[in-house]
């Protein structure tokens, strides 16, 4: 049923039998047994000096110093045969960090994993300011000192379980799950622990997480940006900074598209695919965000651009949260986008 | 010449011919080669909700909700055959997070893929309230909405480059380093990205790091627990709450050491070692720390303990910093701590 499931949405997304396919994808290795590597590791992105002389509140003396912020971290793992594929760069959206695609909340292999077993060199980041990339603390210490007034203080967002689970598409009201959802909510406990506090409101737009990007495509080499929600936008406007190895994106229920009557010139060449799930159209939130999109690929191919809007639940897949990389059906869904990878992106 | 240093290490260790080795120890894996991982994946321990009127500025109008905080974030990598040994935990100092022991600045490999090509689970935590373990930042949204006073502020600190470079002991001051200094200064810069801000001051004692600890062990089974600088002592401390699954302790250059006049029951079946660099006695910051660790290791051996204290100068490794598991021989201090283990702990 599954199979067959997954089969007409591949026809439906135009994605069966479409001829010869790229030299790389003829045979992707399959997600079980052990998992082999060729390189891992860590870095980061970006950074920039920032002299502080309240590094610490006053009653623990910390003399003033220079700190490095706006940094990107980035975690890699490369499968042998990976460097005939285009790379994979997984970027997570609001209060949350790049646990967002690793093992999902009831225990099940998540796509940081998936996509290194299909053959791709995958990256995943964590926002600048979060998780493993610094904040600047140094303002807040400045506040409790009264070097600084209150006013000053950054506007920090910490996601709240009941927020979040509407937000999230869960449900219609906290608690109460949709008919048939994909998302364990069994183990939405385990979601929570990963939110974190997140300074996005008040960082530059671009985020300094963008110019990151841009970096890191220029660093690694032609890449598939996979972007989430508050992240959504990302990609897409790194292909303003510089599209040069964007080798396609994918926005996954992005917080917004591009403007629809804006300049079409950055995104034309790069396939462009932006997927929401199920439950979307009727959501006060995410029903103006998807019609917006719509106008936005619509705009981007009558001005000759490669994009692709897909709404779950219109090819058959239904029960999708907006948490959809953690969902039951996760990796049918990464499926789906392999194949559509597998059609619309060449290795550059 | 370097194989001669180690070998003559390991003998004033008392580690070479030590006659029959644990079974397990028989042949470790080489360091090189594709990395197999038999499973690997990431989770959180611990978590306590707490209840927010404050989750973002009044200005963004977040309505009251819940989040959860005190979690720890860890990630896992399993070779094949590890179950025949114990595993590592690798639990990172102030001001940083379990980037620490990945990838070095200069782009080498960290101990966490390290052990696991010696054959060890390995485990990587976020301490509590840092990295991809959520902070509570409900308090500096209530300050600047005025509904909690300046003082309320949670004491966080930043450390910087020059405070940094002298507390990790690369050189006597800013700029200038130890002759010999084994820190790969010329990437230093990759270090301070590295850096994030620190919740710790204002945290309750012992930091929620500790029981979640224990709750690693309890889950993972019996663990060798590495700790460094800030950390140091959790490992003493989740001892107290329950030594169980904890097969060894080993303390880099510990912030401190369990006080020498008290209760040495909780440490005395465990394995434990206490590990210093270069340049450390005549440091003002590490040289009465230092003190205290031989104390400390002198009150469990006459208590029936068996701890050992090694300053890695005295076994003829000369030129580490701080930050020894980032050092040049980052790799040939951790196949002393290897053949530490392979000594002292068995799987329990």
């Amino acid at each position: 049923m599954r199979f067959l499931m997954i089969a007409v949405s591949l026809a439906v997304l135009g994605l069966a039998f479409v001829g010869p396919e790229r030299a790389w994808a003829q045979a992707l290795p399959a997600l079980s047994g052990a998992l082999i590597i060729e390189k891992q590791g860590s870095f980061f992105l970006g950074g920039r000096e920032q002299k502080s002389t309240t590094l610490a509140p006053a009653k623990f003396s910390a003399p003033p110093g220079t700190i490095t912020v706006d940094q990107v971290y980035v975690r890699y793992q490369t499968p042998p045969g990976a460097k005939t594929r285009p790379n994979i760069v997984l970027i997570h959206g609001c209060c949350l960090t790049g646990k967002t695609w690793e093992t999902t909340p009831d225990g099940r292999m998540g796509w940081d994993e998936y996509f290194v077993r299909r053959g791709f060199s995958t990256y995943v980041i964590d926002q600048a300011w979060r998780g493993r990339s610094a904040a600047d603390a140094s303002t807040i210490n400045a506040v409790a000192d009264a070097n600084q007034p209150v006013s000053k203080l950054p506007p920090v967002l910490a996601a709240s379980h009941e927020g979040s689970w509407v937000l999230f598409r869960f449900g219609p009201k906290y608690g109460e799950a949709y008919p048939g959802l994909q998302f364990p909510v069994g183990a939405v406990n385990e979601l929570w622990k990963q939110m974190v506090p997140d300074y996005a409101r008040g960082l530059p737009i671009p985020n300094p997480t963008v110019p990151a990007l841009s970096e890191l495509v220029k660093r690694a080499g032609s890449s598939v940006l996979i972007s989430h929600s508050q992240s959504g936008i990302y990609p897409f406007q790194a292909a303003v900074f510089d599209k040069g190895n964007i080798a396609g994106i994918i926005s996954i229920e992005p917080g917004t598209c591009p403007n629809a009557v804006g300049d079409m010139t950055p995104y034309k060449t790069i396939p462009i695919m932006v997927l929401f799930g199920d439950n979307v159209s009727g959501s006060p939130k995410w029903g103006p965000i998807l019609q917006g999109c719509r106008d936005y690929i619509s705009a981007l191919n009558t001005a000759g651009g490669r994009g692709q809007l897909v709404v779950l639940p219109d090819i058959g897949v239904k029960g999708n949260s907006h948490m959809l990389m953690q969902d039951l059906n996760n990796l049918q869904i990464a499926d789906l986008l392999t194949a559509w990878i597998k059609k619309n992106v060449d290795k550059r």
